[in-house]
Parts: structure tokens; C-alpha cells; sequence
């Protein structure tokens, strides 16, 4: 996991002095479930709130696209994915959230969040 | 009912220090109408917060499979579904929303809630 | 309008304990234009919590059948159908939405609501 | 069925000299199921090129609603319509399609035509 | 076999002389799956131009309730419902379209036709 | 102006001891733009919770038709029908909406209110 | 009328030794009702196929927009906007559609084309 | 790649008597860009219509998951399932289409066909 | 970034004494990637409650339209216009949202506010 | 334009024995007007049956960049671009079609073709 952690870099917020959202739907997320080996989609909506630093876009999906081979479930890789990327940019408020690709008639989403969303931001 | 209640299995939550939403939107249900016998069709949209423990999906589906042939109320059977999870795997916060098919040109739709859902968390 | 108020039949409330929401989306009302006698048609949204009681749904059909052949306004027929289901199950809380065919390019929407919804109850 | 004719009007085709498409699309038709009595609703498309004579619009609002409080089934009401508006102004061609509120789970659709679609004529 | 066909029933065609299209969606079709025998979903689009005898829409929906709880493939059960309603109404041309919902990411749908549809009919 | 707002008529809250939502969505507003003379085309949203009276359709409609050849800008056209309203029927609350055509890639939404919004009503 | 079809002014085809289309879909157009005097709102949907000019866009609106203020029937101006168009730029095919807002529950559509579209062109 | 191929089975078409269209939707291709290595994505849709032999549906899922960490051209892999498939079931005809994620701004469709689609067939 | 500033145009609030919501969607920015030089495209939306001045909307394309050909990041051209039009006509309340197209298969949006939304304000 | 044509690059057909379909749809196409210097934006969309070459996806997009700053007419863009693309890759069909941005109320759609489409190949 050490080596996942180290693809993710950050460059420094351009306005730090104004909390704003900034939001990256990813489209394009897969790995596998931990049972079957079976190959899971999902899109991935990731926002949060900078405080010194700003997830660099190309690593986000080089990041992302580590996850590819791996057996994680659903529940497990969206707090992960937090984890990592508050511990990347210690940022003031981050949510993660994973839609998942219909599994036995049923899909799944999963919503993760870190900190207190600043007040007041408009949705 | 005892042995309905049995079909569903649970896991460990794997972030228990986290309060997170899981949603599980379930295209495929059906049951009887307990008083023609002719068939009801729903969405069920499942969405809980897991104190320790997870609602495992495959016994979710066989849970909710095992309304197939039985007649009952649009109203029940939403709150008897939230009153199993509930007691499978004693969720923080837990709502359930039965979606119907179209009867009579009246759609009708049951939202059933337990606990207050923990704050702040995102919509 | 006795007569109408007396269409309506209840059951009792399955699971009385708990505050939920039930609601009814009538896709097929029509009534009269009160001054031209011309046709109006309007999609209907009954939400409400019950206490003791719940609309039967067939006698809820039949009685916004009656009137098919009424001369009515809008503003007045959402309130007065609000105020017999009020009176016919004595809901914890209860709104009904009207939302009208386009005329003279106009499209209108009236919504009245009884009682204050039970907090806390997700939307 | 000789009264009900006699409510259609025509106006004189201000272009004869060319066969072009003359669509209205009737958004809320209503009449009622033979069977059970109750309310039927459909949308309604008729579609011709017309000959001498157009069909004047408010007399064909008038004309459909007179099947407001009539007995009558899917395909024979679909058929009588497209038999009554060729009978009142002897088109080149036309179509009349009828498109039914769901029943029992089941969204019917009757399309009728009278004559051939004169060649060329895009769709 | 014999038992499910005896549940069609028909209605002389009130329009004879005319060739027409006639179209049921029926939105809430389920069988079984004959391997895992888990539920199968699928809508399903009957059209066809009558002969003689139109097919009666409540036996219709009974007919196609007889499948709720016997395993039967995608390919097989709508080649079949074909030929039994072929079978029962004669018709001049009929199709039967299934459209079932996803399993293992892949959605399938199969169309499957009796003779030749009458020219010229629009689309 | 005078003359205009002398177009509005009300008639009187046949519910007046409800606070409810009228709403009225205007399809197809026009005014010219003040600078060029050339047209402008606008949706509105009129909503607003009655005290005695409220706003007669027709009127409305001719009311709204009294722009169709005066040059006006979006600020301000929004603001003034708002103003008209409110003197015409006095509402505890009123919010007025215009949505403006797409000009040189820009669309605009202007949104005026008077007066609070009445506690408790659903949005 | 000869001085609207003065409006018009076209320019040298660029590309006249190959067959293609060119589309305006007019999203703004309005004019008013000979009997009511009410205004009519529609869509309108140019193509054509150029033989030596083509229509220049910003008199085709200016052109459009003389109807703003005049009475005329959905059949006569669809056809008598064909016939300038086709007067002023000789097209080797060309179709107009009008769609419109909906009148009392109806939303009529008038197509008209002049000439034969080169084959093969595709849709 | 003959390895490849020997994942596809087949079962006995059910229906050989008759020309049908069977269609698999696939949701969720992934394979790799073969200069950058990079994930590419896709649907896929598969139709055709069977001789003496049908593709089974989970062995399709597995067959196409093989592409999953291989690098190919979109053209090249589309023709190459075109290829295998018809290979392991002989169709009469059949098409394969695969629709790419955005890249660069662009969104690539490849459609390939294998025979003459019989006739007549309904689209 | 004096110059550009000196494009933005502004004019008296025509209704000062009110509190009102002026937005302005723009369906058409592009500028440059500051590392790659290739194009990026955005949708912009401006939202603000006015104090003195209202923003004049040729300028407002125009002084967009300045960043075609300009390397900038997402996080940094939206904060930049945000605090351009702040300067310009010091809002009460203004909110810049950049919607970006898809880049390697993540559409990204960023949305700052300046100073606090006036209450009550509707959304 | 010399220049222009030479950033397009080619790539052999990789399976030459097939007619097949391939159709790129470019998002963000941008010029400028001729007479205003005013940006335009278009999406293209692009497709051709190719014989021996295929056109590089990367070029593509640098040889549609080229368009950027140039002022050029609708029309003229579409056959040019049509031109240059036929003359780099010969392909036995091809159709280039530009959707525009609303300019003036109105939406402008340019399609050329080249050569004649294959048959059979589905649409």
C-alpha cells in the first residue's frame, strides 16, 4: 500500500486564502471482487476543500488505475481511496463516492467522507 | 418469518471508525398482491450507515428473492424488510424505499426509516 | 360532497410505531373547467405520514374518478381533496400536488399540504 | 355515431398544388373501457396529407372529446377515428395512432392507416 | 404446454378489412433462469396485424404470468410466446421482443417474427 | 405602465386559511432587447403563496403578452412583473423566474423575490 | 410579400460540384393567430441541398422574424416560407417542418418539401 | 489466440426453423492501448442470427474479459471478435459494434458485419 | 491581466432595493493546458447578487473569449474570473463554476463563492 | 492548406478484406467566424468505410486543432475538412457532418459525403 501512495502528487493551491470545491468524476474505475476474481466497475465522484494542496490530475488516474488487478471490496476500496488522498493533501473537507456496475440485479454505491464541509459553500 | 430472517448474512465493517452511506438500489423485486394474487413489481433502494456490521449482498438478493410468492402489502412489506436488515445488522442509521409498478394509474412509493442518520454527512 | 368524502375507505396503519412516508402518484385526473366546461387533465402527488389509518388504494382511484365530470378550479380541487383524505385518516402529516396540462401556454402546479411532517424523516 | 361526425370541420388546403405532412399530436384523449366502465387515457397522433380539405383543430379538440364518457375498445376506437376524419376530409393518406395509459403492467398502441404515402416524402 | 396455450383468449377483430398495427408492452415479465433457477427479468413488445382474431389483453397478461415460476432460456421462452400466440390468433404478421435486464454486465434482447408484414404500413 | 398592470385580474383565495404553493410556468415569453430591437425569448416561473387573492390565468397570459413588442432588459423585465404582481394580489410570498434563450453562447436566469417564505412548506 | 422575400440574401455555394446538406433548426420563431389574434410559437427545421447559392444566416432570421407581427395558419406560412426560400436560392431539394406549441392539448407539426433529395444522401 | 477462442461455447439453437436476432449488450469491455498502455473502454454490441448454433452467454463474459490487460487497436479488436465468434457458432449473420470512452475529445464506433442479414427481419 | 480586467463592462443595478439571483450560464470557454498547450473546454457558470452594478453581457463573452489562447489550470481560471468580476462590480454575493471536458477519463468542475449569499434567497 | 494536410497520419486497415464502419465523434471542434473574427464551436462527427488506410486518432485531432484560430464559413469547413481526409486515406465511403453552436436562435448542421456507402452494412 506504501507503494500505491507514493503515485499520488500534489502541486500548491493557487488561492489558498478562499475555500472553494473542486470535484473529479472519474468514469472509468475497475478492479476485481475478492470472491470470484470477477472484474467490478464503478465511477468514482471525488470533492473536497484545499488547504495547501491540490491533487495533481494525471497521477489521481494513474492511482486509480492501480486498483486494476487488485481483489477489494467495494465497501473497503472507497474509504481507502480517502484515506490515501487525505493523506496526500491533508485537505480542509474530502468526499469520495463509488457507483457501482449492476451485480445480481442490485447496484451499490458507497459514500465516504473526511472532515467538515467549510460554511458556507453552496452545493 | 424466522427462516427469512436467516438468509441474511453480514461482515465486519471494514472502516468502523468512519460513519459512511451504503446504498444498494435493487432493480428486480417482486411479490403477490395478498388479495388478487396477481404479481407486484418494485425498486428497492436500500441505504444505511453500518455501525459494525455489513449487509452481504448475495444474501440480500436470496432475502429479498424469498418474497416471490407471498402476498403482501405494499406498506408491510417495506417496514417488515427494514425491521429484518435492522435486526441482522443493527445500522446506526437505515432507511428502505419501495418503488412500485404502476396499478390503476397510481404509482406508490413507501420510505421507512430507523435511527437519526448521523451528522454532518452528505446527501 | 358527502357522497364523494364516503368513496374513500382505510385500513389500518400496518406499523403504527413508526413515522414513514407513503405516497401516491396519480398519473390520470381529469376534471372540468368551471367556466368553459373544457376538459382539464393533471398528474396528482399524494404524500403523507399516517397515524392510525392508510388509503385504500382502489377507493382512492375511484374517488378522484368522481370527478370526471365536475366543474372545478385547480386551487380549489387541491385543497379540497386535501381536506377529504384529511378527514377520512386523520394523517400525522399529509401534502397534495396538482400539476396541470399546459393552457394558453401555461402550465400550473398547486401544492397544499396538513399538519408538519415528522422530523426526522430523509426526504 | 352520425352526430358525433357532424361536429368535424374542414378548410379549404391553402397549398392543393403540393402533398406535404400535416401532424397533430393530441396529448389528452380519455373514453371508457366497454368492460369495466372505467376511465381509458391515451395520446392520440394523427398524421395526413391532405387532398382539397384540412381539418379544422378546434373542431377536432371537440371531436375527440365527445368519446369522453363512451364505452369503447383500444383498436375499434382507433379504427372508428381514422374511418370518421377520412369520411370529413377525404385525404391522400393518413395515419391515426393511439397510445395507452399502462393497464395491468401493459402500455398498448393501435396504428391504423388509410391510402398510400405519396412518394417522395421524407419522414 | 396444452394447459398454458388453453389460457389465451380472443376477440373477433372489429375492423376487418383493414390492415393495422397492434402493439402491447408488457413491462413485467419474469421466469427463471433453467440452470441457477434464479429470476430472470424482461419487458416484452408483441405487435401484429390481426386476421380474423385480436388476442384479449387480460388472458394475455395471465398467459405471460404462467412463466413466473419455471425455467426456461432467453432464446427458447421468446420463440415460444411467439408460436403459442400465433397459434391462438392467426394473424397476418407477428413479433415478440424480449428485453431482459443485465446479467454478468451483459444485457441481452431477442426478436423473433411470424410472416411478413403487410406493405404498405408505416413504421 | 399603469395601463398594464390594469390587464392583471384576481380572483378571491377560495382556500384562504392555508398557506399552499401556487405555481405558474409560462412557456412562451418574447420582448425585444432594448438596445438592438431584436427579439428575446424567455421561459417564467411564477410561484407564490396567496393571501386573499390570487392571480386570474387569462389575465396573467394577457398580462405577460403586453412585452411581446417592448424593448426591456432581463434584470429588469424580471424585477417589474414581480413588482406588478405583488401590487395586484398583495401575496404573503411571490418569486418570479425568467429563463432566457441562448445569446452569443450565454444563458440567463434571473430570480426575484418578495416577501419570506411561509414556515412550514415543502420546496 | 414581395418585400419580406426581399429580405433574403444568399451567397455563392462553396462547394457546388458535390451534393450535401445543410440544417437550420430555428428554435425562436413566432407569429400570430388570423382568428384570435393570440401569438403561435414553433420550432422550424430548414434543409436543403444547394445547387448555386445558399441562404445567408442573418437574413434568414430577419426573414423569420417578419412573421413576428402578422396573422397566419400553420399549413400557409410552413408552405409559403418553403416557396421564398426556394425563390431565393433555387435549391436542387429543400424541406421546411414547423412544430408548435401546444394549442388546447394539441401540438401540431407541418411538413413540406419541394423537389427530389439526391441520391445517395444519407439521413 | 487459438487459446482465446476456446473459451467460447455454444449450445444447440433452440429454434432453427425460424431467422430471429439475438443481441447481447455488453456494459462493461476493458482492454489496453497498445502505444501508451493505458485502459481503454467500452460497450459492445453483439448480434446475430443463429444457424445450428448459439453463443453462451457466460462463457461470451468470460471470452471478453480475456482482453482485459491486453494491448489492441480498436479496429483490430473489434474484427477479431467479429472472427472468433463467427467462428465458434457460424451464424448467419452478425454484427459487432464497440463504442469507445472519450479520448482526447474524440468518441470512436467501430462496426463490423460477417454475411447478409436475412430477409425480411425487422430492425 | 490589467488589460483583460478593463474588457469587463458593467450598468447600474436597475433594482437596487432588492435582493435578486442574476446567472449567467456559458455553453462555450476553451482555453490552453498550461503543460501540453492542447485546448481545454469548459462550461461556466456565474451566479451573483447584485449591489450598484450588474455585469453587461457582451463584455462578459468578450472578456472570456480572452482566455482562448491562454496556458491556465482549471483551480486557477476559475478563481482568477471570480476575483475579475468581483473587482468589476462588487457583488454581495458571487459564485464562479467551471464544468471541464472529459481529460483521461475524468471531467473535473471547480466552484468558488465570494462573500455569503443574502437570506432568504430561494435556490 | 498544404501545411494543414500534412499533420494527418495514416495507419494500414488492419483487416482490408472487410467493409466495416468507423466514425469518430469529435466533441470540441472550434474556428472562428470569417466576417466577426467570433469564435464558433462544433461537434464533427466523422465516418468512413476505409480501403487500405486508416486515419490516425492523434493526428486527427492536431489537423482539427489547426481550425482554432482560422475564420472560415460552416459549409466550407465541412467539405474542406471531408477533402483533406479523403485525400490522406482513400477510403471507399465517407461522411463528415458539423453540429453548431446556437448562433442568432438558430442551430446550423452541415453534412457532406463522399463516395457511396457499401451495401449491405447496417446503419
Amino acid at each position: 500500500m506504501e507503494d500505491r501512495r507514493s503515485i499520488l502528487e500534489t502541486f500548491p493551491n493557487p488561492h489558498p486564502g478562499r475555500d472553494y470545491v473542486i470535484e473529479h468524476k472519474v468514469q472509468e474505475f475497475t478492479s476485481l471482487c475478492p470472491i470470484t476474481g470477477q472484474p467490478d466497475f464503478a465511477r468514482m465522484v471525488i470533492r473536497y476543500v484545499a488547504a495547501g494542496k491540490c491533487v495533481e490530475l494525471k497521477s489521481l488516474k494513474m492511482y486509480l488505475q492501480s486498483f486494476r488487478n487488485e481483489g477489494i471490496f467495494y465497501e473497503d476500496v472507497t474509504n481507502l481511496i480517502l484515506n490515501d488522498l487525505v493523506s496526500a493533501c491533508s485537505p480542509k473537507w474530502m468526499s469520495v463516492r463509488s457507483i457501482w456496475s449492476v451485480r445480481g440485479g442490485i447496484r451499490s454505491v458507497v459514500t465516504a467522507e473526511h472532515g467538515n464541509r467549510p460554511q458556507p459553500l453552496s452545493s
